[in-house]
């Protein structure tokens, strides 16, 4: 008690803004968690340098796609924010599921991946979506769960098949797994890639470092944007380790989004529930690392952030910022950008065979 | 002459073989030469950490590419021998120029870049293809040379106006370029790719360990292929520091190869000088590396090296090999694979504009 009234009566003497910091911290931290310094557990699998190895050839292993040219790095670029940056509407190849890529950047942190959830984690979202066959996933919404089992089955065999005739995966593999009799399975090539991933993440932002309690770390701009994003209502949905990512929301919930932002035809979580009450609903994404994430939505149809948080303010909260407002939650957003993971080029086994189909 | 004497009796005590080592790494020595351990120098351009730094994060930046979305890693993937390991029969995007990609590793020490020598140097390389529209690349062959001058022109003056509104961009060349007024001009971004290109080397190949005189580098088999590449005459052009890169042939001089590997449509180097005497003539390739830089010939016509060799005798030097003959020649071109340069991958700046054209 004497303690706090000694903080109390110096942080009078320093001025006020620090008594107010004190409150902002201790009611940001009630709704957020910093990024931790070292890559979280995943249940049931335990990460060993060999694992980890394993997963990173293999998220940079061009032959993991059906079409032999399509790594997950393709689109989860490590030097773009774990994204590709493009537009749906520019048609590129990469661009297979009709929405707009997640980052790989601290998904570890999310409660599902996909827009629509319908990866319960990360080795679930590796196994059932990087042996899909782009061409069929040109032609569904939300990719290769819409794929034919039979053909799903087929090409996940063959991808088996191939990694069989490659005496340095054989290898690694077996290091990799040591205890199993059959180690090059396809199963393990979502445990190693999922634990790869999980050493993604970005810690020490200017946000978190703050929340710790490096009162220097946000700007007069950023502590008033994050007092907005807070009081404006952001963080109902947006809070957690992730700033997101822990949820489900109807998009459109106060007023409905322009069809660019929130096109009819993407019924989003209804495709996994088949629940009418999820027509619309989408996983809130994670705002970390917004800064390096354009384009925005799962439609990717604007790379401004500012219009972004103005689309969101007006239809998850009726809330028409103004200039100053929207400036403010923009700065503090840009605080979300953590400490990129240092990810030194795998090289990959000689390739023996054409890339085609 | 006295050494020379009792190393000879010393020779003929540990046994034959040891003597007719040091004659077959004599005349090695005479056509060779290992990679060096260090990057070589450029001609009137100095390497410094900021340039070095510079050019990496140009040569992973897909705003470089008028389409934004391919960096020159995408094609030079470094994971995979510095090619794309795509054939072109498999009609990928990636395929711009008609012919096969070429390994950006040790390209330095090649005598001009390109099937057809068509860029004297890396940076004539860089500044004269990076820039080039996808679009119209796809209608010739040999790719930006090709190109209507004033659209080169316009798209260069674009990426330069681009880069200049991304503050990190102004920064790194002001840092790369300290002394010039306006650093943040079309050919410093050749200069800066070049440079980085030089630290995309590979020493310490197994041959290159064995031509400095580690007489266990080599096994017995690719000792007696590298004897048959220099007896068959495949040295005779595969020769210098880069086994290949340092000369001009006639692909055919023997024999006309299958139109698989041939093209009746595509005269090589003809393009560029305009003179009918170099009319199929092709820059004679690097083997380095050959083991990871499959598919082979400026067609991709083939990903089997014992296949390629035997094309190569038979259309170059009119040589029927054996099988034994062939897989003691593939054996000593498996020891060319040298250390693979450690690339961290760089964070680019932010996105914030579509990728469109």
């Amino acid at each position: 008690m004497r303690l706090f009234l000694i903080a109390s009566v110096l942080a009078l003497l320093a001025g006020g803004p620090a008594f107010a910091d004190l409150s902002l911290r201790d009611q940001a931290k009630g709704l957020f968690e910093p990024i931790p310094s070292t890559p979280p557990a995943l249940a049931g699998d335990v990460a060993t340098p060999d694992k980890l190895a394993l997963g990173k050839m293999l998220f940079f292993e061009p032959r993991l796609s059906e079409s032999q040219d399509l790594s997950c790095a393709a689109c989860h670029n490590l030097s773009t924010g774990g994204v590709d940056g493009g537009a749906l509407s520019g048609g590129r190849n990469a661009h297979l599921a009709g929405r707009e890529v997640q980052t790989v950047l601290n998904a570890v942190f999310n409660k599902a991946q996909y827009w629509d959830g319908r990866a319960v984690d990360l080795k679930d979202q590796v196994v059932n979506s990087v042996m899909a066959n782009p061409k069929a996933m040109l032609k569904t919404r939300g990719g290769p769960i819409a794929i034919n089992p039979a053909e799903l089955a087929r090409t996940k065999q063959r991808v088996i098949e191939q990694f069989r005739t490659i005496p340095a995966y054989v290898e690694a593999f077996k290091k990799a797994f040591p205890d199993e009799s059959d180690p090059l399975v396809y199963d393990n090539i979502g445990r190693a890639i999922a634990l790869f991933e999980t050493t993604l993440i970005t810690p020490d932002s200017p946000f978190d470092l703050w929340l710790k309690g490096d009162d220097q770390a946000l700007s007069d701009a950023q502590k008033a944007g994050l007092k907005l994003f807070i009081d404006k209502g952001c963080a109902s949905c947006h809070n957690g380790v992730n700033i997101g990512g822990a949820s489900y929301a109807r998009f459109g919930v106060v007023k409905e989004p322009a069809p660019e932002y929130l096109p009819a035809d993407d019924w989003g979580r209804f495709v996994v529930t088949k629940s009418l009450a999820d027509k619309y609903v989408f996983k809130i994404p994670s705002l970390r690392n917004v800064e390096l994430t354009a384009p925005y939505f799962h439609t990717g149809a604007t790379f401004d952030l500012k219009k972004a948080v103005g689309v969101m303010a007006e239809s998850q909260l009726g809330a028409q910022l103004s200039a100053d407002e929207t400036d403010k939650i923009v700065a503090f957003l840009l605080s979300l950008t953590g400490r990129s993971p240092e990810v030194v080029l795998p090289i990959l086994p000689p390739r023996r065979s054409p890339p085609a189909l």
